[in-house]
């Protein structure tokens, strides 16, 4: 058991520098995966959200509360290791953050506020039917859509 | 602001096909990603405690207890969408997923209750020392090896 425990530590020690985020390291790639996975995963439960909103797949409201509620977990998520300096656009690969997020750390901080409180808002309201999911997705787009402008590059 | 919010909706009606995790599609590939992120996530996380517990990262107690928060709140989420049927290796492409997963659903289950109780366990100590970091990892190697030796292909 210890052993299998050390063996865990030590494959973690590498993977804490293929993972972060050090500012005199060049490679973010790590850090690049983390925020995309991230991303992922809100994908993941807004396309289940999005679906039932647009009657492409059959209102659950149990499965609905689900995906609100993992919204509401990742958005309240600290992102601290995800946004190394030097990662932006334009530095590393890979990646569409712009300077903007270093520039405005507090404009960034109040737009993933506002995605939780979107989200938080969203798992309110995605159980008591279509119309609730409707009504939170709104909040949701808005929130999705004011951080991407702002700090992601167009494509 | 309607139209966007439309648009959005719209782009994550796509992405809900793309994504989920419908026993009557062959492709899980969206489903197989989102499980994929989510353990990224896991491991950005895990290799920040790793790095302070062996020492290749500076203690900090603020950052070290932010991982292990993120630790417990990725380990809550509800993963319904992650497992559809048909998405085990051999019948999916790119995943290690094994069957057992569907075939002992309740044992899966506990294998992330363990998961989740770790998490906490770790969030309550790592921010009183490299000892605290240290101890909790035990129980996170623990639970992260005994879901992966159960229920995912060795390589």
């Amino acid at each position: 058991m210890m052993s299998i425990t050390k063996a865990f530590v030590l494959s973690l020690s590498g993977l804490a520098f293929a993972t972060l985020a050090h500012a005199q390291s060049a490679d973010h790639s790590g850090a690049i995966k983390a925020r995309q996975a991230h991303m992922t995963l809100y994908g993941t439960n807004l396309g289940v959200l999005g679906a039932m909103a647009q009657g492409n797949m059959p209102y659950d409201a149990e499965a609905a509360t689900a995906a609100a509620e993992s919204l509401v977990a990742l958005a309240g998520i600290d992102e601290r290791f995800y946004w190394p300096e030097g990662s932006a656009s334009g530095m590393a690969e890979g990646t569409r953050a712009m300077e903007a997020i270093w520039a405005d750390p507090e404009g960034f901080s109040a737009a993933q506020e506002a995605l939780l409180v979107a989200a938080t808002a969203m798992a309110a309201t995605a159980g008591t039917g279509v119309e609730g999911i409707q009504a939170g997705m709104q909040a949701m787009g808005g929130a999705c859509g004011a951080c991407h402008q702002n700090y992601r590059v167009r494509q």
